[in-house]
């Protein structure tokens, strides 16, 4: 395939944006408000620019996890969407079924159903990290040319190869249940280029091919863990805390143990880190993810 | 008074270091930890170079919000033994009592009871902040001569004048839920020091007078809120965000809304920020505290 190959695409004409999916990541919950009151006015300019409107669907995913500023109440929604669009989303529910799993319910009625006509056409879910990562974008395939487009616009892209057609913008560093203005804004203008974009896309604008280097996923690597207690007996090193994104090579330094011990990269493969030291995957035995790092194509594109 | 006055004080013979009161705050958990495992070595030590072994209590506070990660289960126990100091510690206690009540009468009966004679001398207790606080020792009294001198080997003193002798170190930035290698061996290298300067306060060194900078709180200021919902219309002004302990002047920015206006500090005293932007302040309503600095006589000292 050539970089010049032009491809046709399906336009747009539906949009979510979604924030508070984790009730304690408070950019997403702050921008959504935030947009919700601009929606009227942003509206208004998109008439006064003639431009074609993209009908935005602002959502607060997780409303009862962010009045207790947690993660989530019963179990992760990140988790129940997956796990719902991968198996039935219309089976009967109990009456003691986790607040997630209800909530999930009412988001693919919100958002979807999956698969039907209304369902919207690009969903960004607005995250936070405690890892040093900047703006990202990740996205669930390395073929998906309207978020490859879209991530030509921004920082760094990560596929991770799970389901179609949403993609997550991921910003750090910030701690879970802090709202910093930098960040915040930094998200703010990383969703004004998104919806920009597709407002041109819409509009029929053609956009160019060329390359984008992406991030893929290899592999996970848990905390240093004490066989009886399961206890994390090593910390993230200082050598490589914050470092995300910067090549991690065999026998760099990994972990400093709660003792003083340097625990050294045992891989055979540089490869990049990145999630180092989220807060939230303290539970899911990870202390930080490697990728590689690919140069792929990303073709000329337009609205068909 | 003057510098060189001398101030005969009790002996230490039992201290207390207290890790986990707030149960997502992961240095004091994980120092606290490794100072069990190390108690029985540093036991050693003390009689190999001869000094006066202080009798060193270490306690994990919170347990509970420990294994679930967050700073309480029912209610704050750094409140709980405030109010316990200062209310009856002993009337009879529902079966309905939140858990940090019941776990602060266990406390008490570990650590005290108050007032007798089997009660510990100094209580340190560890903390984290996400405000970049770097290492600071909070104190209940700017009389409190033992806590000063322990102060003197440190980087910053703030009194809230509160209770006796008891002393926070506060030390951060780190998110809760969080340990970053660096804040951990900083908490380390500080309770040393202060156990280092307890055993030879107790073999009988004399410690030189001096003077000490300390912060003294004087308010606290709250997020500018939405008058009928009380969300936040504003986060910490990024010029502001991380320079605690910097002299804040009238009319310095203070907060940026989320729609991008800067919110300015109308004081008429120029005066120094700390907890900027502490994640668990957010539901109490504090954005940031303002304190006066001083500069005031430690006196010389020896254990009578």
């Amino acid at each position: 395939m050539e970089v010049d190959q032009v491809v046709p695409l399906p336009r747009l004409p539906r949009v979510a944006v979604c924030g508070g999916t984790h009730g304690n990541e408070l950019s997403g919950v702050y921008l959504v408000r935030e947009l919700l009151k601009l929606q009227r006015e942003v509206m208004k300019k998109e008439q006064e620019e003639d431009l074609k409107p993209a009908s935005v669907l602002l959502v607060l995913s997780n409303p009862r996890a962010m009045q207790q500023c947690r993660r989530y109440v019963d179990t992760d929604l990140n988790q129940c969407t997956a796990t719902l669009y991968f198996l039935s989303p219309s089976g009967p529910l109990s009456d003691m079924a986790p607040y997630e799993i209800i909530r999930s319910r009412e988001l693919n009625a919100l958002l979807g159903p999956k698969g039907s006509p209304a369902a919207v056409d690009l969903v960004c879910d607005l995250h936070n990290t405690t890892a040093n990562m900047g703006l990202c974008f990740i996205a669930y395939s390395d073929c998906d040319w309207i978020c490859l487009h879209i991530f030509r616009h921004l920082q760094c892209v990560i596929t991770l190869n799970l389901n179609p057609r949403s993609a997550a913008m991921e910003i750090g560093p910030q701690p879970h249940g802090v709202v910093r203005s930098n960040i915040y804004t930094a998200m703010k203008v990383g969703v004004q280029h998104m919806l920009d974009w597709v407002r041109l896309f819409n509009s029929g604008n053609v956009f160019e091919g060329g390359f984008v280097d992406v991030f893929t996923m290899v592999k996970h690597i848990d905390y240093p863990r004490d066989s009886e207690t399961r206890n994390i007996t090593a910390a993230i090193h200082p050598c490589l805390q914050d470092r995300d994104f910067c090549l991690l090579h065999p026998e760099d330094p990994l972990f400093q143990t709660f003792s003083g011990e340097t625990v050294r990269y045992k891989g055979t493969e540089p490869l990049y880190p990145f999630f180092i030291n989220e807060c939230a995957y303290y539970e899911k035995g990870i202390a930080l993810s490697l990728a590689r790092k690919r140069h792929i194509i990303c073709h000329c594109a337009f609205k068909d």
